[in-house]
């Protein structure tokens, strides 16, 4: 086996590190839907359900003795956006100041918007979204150069020190997440401009390349991740600059070092999926030099529609029960099914 | 709404329908694992199963009384690969007379290996896979050009009238599935001068893209599908000619005219994840045309990896029954655990 094949062979390994959630979380604990207006917007672990039972104004944990499965869902009572926000974030607001989540630390005063079915239902402080397990969405530029000597080389960022978020490590070219009022190209643009000083007559060539999604759990909680990836072929003498200090060094790598660069633990581990999906598509990483091909693609698209079902699940159950016209149970306190996050609800939006 | 948007919302629906068994085939009936060696090869419907009964020095069909689920084992008994391509080949042979399978009308006398881990098990004819539900491997080329005039163009296939499947229907420039023998790009690289008669000095530019995985059921069987993917940028003025009379008309439609003809009943059905990855990979559909993108982009990677992992399962059940100390029950007949095919067991692999 050549020292090639032994690097890719660690690839596999990777894509399980960064879908440890998917692959394993679900084994682990309660993990329970967390419910907005009948809608599943997220998943939440023991360790912080346990917290919000301080708030019963604010959530209703509701358990299911039968099932020995439950719910978290946010006061249906709150009238609209504006409520469901504020009251949210006064919860937030205690939570940081009790000191107990780390992701809390990292409070932004940024807004991430929480939507089921492109209907925006609340705004949460971005650093809070962890804690909630809601999907969160990016997008990412693949910065690259056909180099007449090196053959495909890779800008990648050095993220700046004082980030809180992976301060110090290697990342892809330009990043960033989806914020309210922004839309997909346009904050790629923006962050084109803002990380790298990408110029306009550059950034005309962005290509929409795809999407890849996994869910990453660390110490911050939860990462539901979908990062739409763009393409941006660069002249060979173009060099990145940063404009926002948020990068503190951009270095162009040809594609092999790019893949040694992504296995050290310098690299940020949820920005690895953008990288292996682009060399992949680019005929880098193939069926030929790589054993588990198939398994690391669908690695780089976990279905994670699938685990945000609840509603449907409800619904599919509902409609049996009146089929079979079976009684209601009384002795449950809830009409919850059983949940079994990894069945497929792809289903929810059935032709 | 332009009526961009509109063609586009159908793609949702298209990814649905050729994932129609990934999405909607377990909740319809006794789908039961196919084990050869003890590794699950494939997924066997109830329709075959039946007619697999009366073969049981071939096919060990056990029912748990307990769970009311089961497997399909071939016989554990059979010593090797060829002994157990006889006894297989026998049973297809036999079931082919009887005329109960139209898949089998399709007998090719061409072999496709069923393999586990990378290990050849047995071979079997091509036409009987979809009866047993094993995952099959293809190879397809999106052979395209940028047209001075007309941007983004894709060349289609129109298959002969005489092809045992999807005859006459359009289809991509090239494709095939792996047989016995053949690596994947060379598979790709035969069908290419088979097929489109592709010059070796253009063929040496093919890229390799990724792959799609989807699961589709007709009413020939299963088709748990993964198709290795080619790009190959072809010269304006290069026309494909068929050599091997599998081929009635080439095609080169602009991407749009491409998305129309996909969504006709004229296009393969099992095609249609080719071309869409291939127009997403190159920014034709767009997170920003095409609501559902993302949902769209996972069901052209549906986990079939977690769909295969009847033996991964079983080894989990029984280490946790010996850490538990807990007593068989005797009261089954067999050491199925319940099958939960949808779950994700891609920690077959776990690092």
């Amino acid at each position: 086996m050549s020292s090639t094949e032994v690097k890719l062979s660690r690839l596999l390994g990777l894509a399980q590190t960064f879908n440890n959630f998917y692959l394993l979380g679900f084994q682990k604990g309660d993990i329970r839907p967390f419910l907005v207006e009948g809608q599943q917007v997220g998943l939440i672990k023991s360790d912080v359900f346990k917290q919000l039972r301080k708030y019963p104004e604010v959530f209703c944990i509701r358990d299911c003795e039968s099932t020995n499965q439950g719910l978290v869902e946010l006061n249906p009572a709150f009238r609209d956006y504006n409520e469901r926000t504020a009251q949210l974030e006064k919860v937030l607001r205690s939570l940081r100041t009790d000191g107990i989540f780390s992701a809390l630390h990292g409070w932004r005063d940024e807004y991430f918007e929480v939507k089921s079915e492109h209907k925006g239902l609340l705004k949460m402080e971005r650093a809070a979204t962890p804690l909630f397990g809601v999907r969160k969405y990016g997008v990412d530029i693949n910065g690259f150069v056909r180099h007449p000597q090196h053959g495909l080389c890779i800008w990648l960022q050095q993220r700046s020190n004082t980030k809180e978020t992976w301060p110090g490590k290697w990342d892809n070219m330009v990043g960033g997440g989806l914020s309210v009022g922004y839309g997909i190209k346009e904050t790629a643009i923006k962050e084109a401009a803002e990380e790298a000083s990408i110029p306009t007559d550059l950034v005309k060539n962005l290509v929409s390349a795809g999407c890849v999604s996994f869910f990453f759990e660390s110490d911050q909680g939860l990462f539901p991740n979908t990062e739409y990836v763009f393409d941006l072929e660069l002249p060979v003498d173009f060099v990145p600059h940063n404009a926002d200090g948020e990068v503190q060094a951009f270095e162009l790598l040809p594609a092999n070092e790019c893949v040694e660069r992504v296995f050290t633990p310098d690299f940020k581990t949820t920005s690895a999926p953008v990288v292996i999906d682009f060399l992949i598509r680019h005929g880098y990483i193939t069926a030929e030099n790589e054993l588990n091909f198939t398994q690391i693609v669908e690695l780089l698209h976990v279905p994670l529609q699938s685990l945000y079902t609840y509603k449907t699940r409800l619904e599919q159950i509902q409609k049996q029960q009146q089929q079979q016209a079976l009684p209601n149970d009384d002795s449950c306190n809830c009409n919850t099914p059983t949940i079994r996050p990894m069945e497929n609800g792809h289903n929810k939006a059935a032709a």
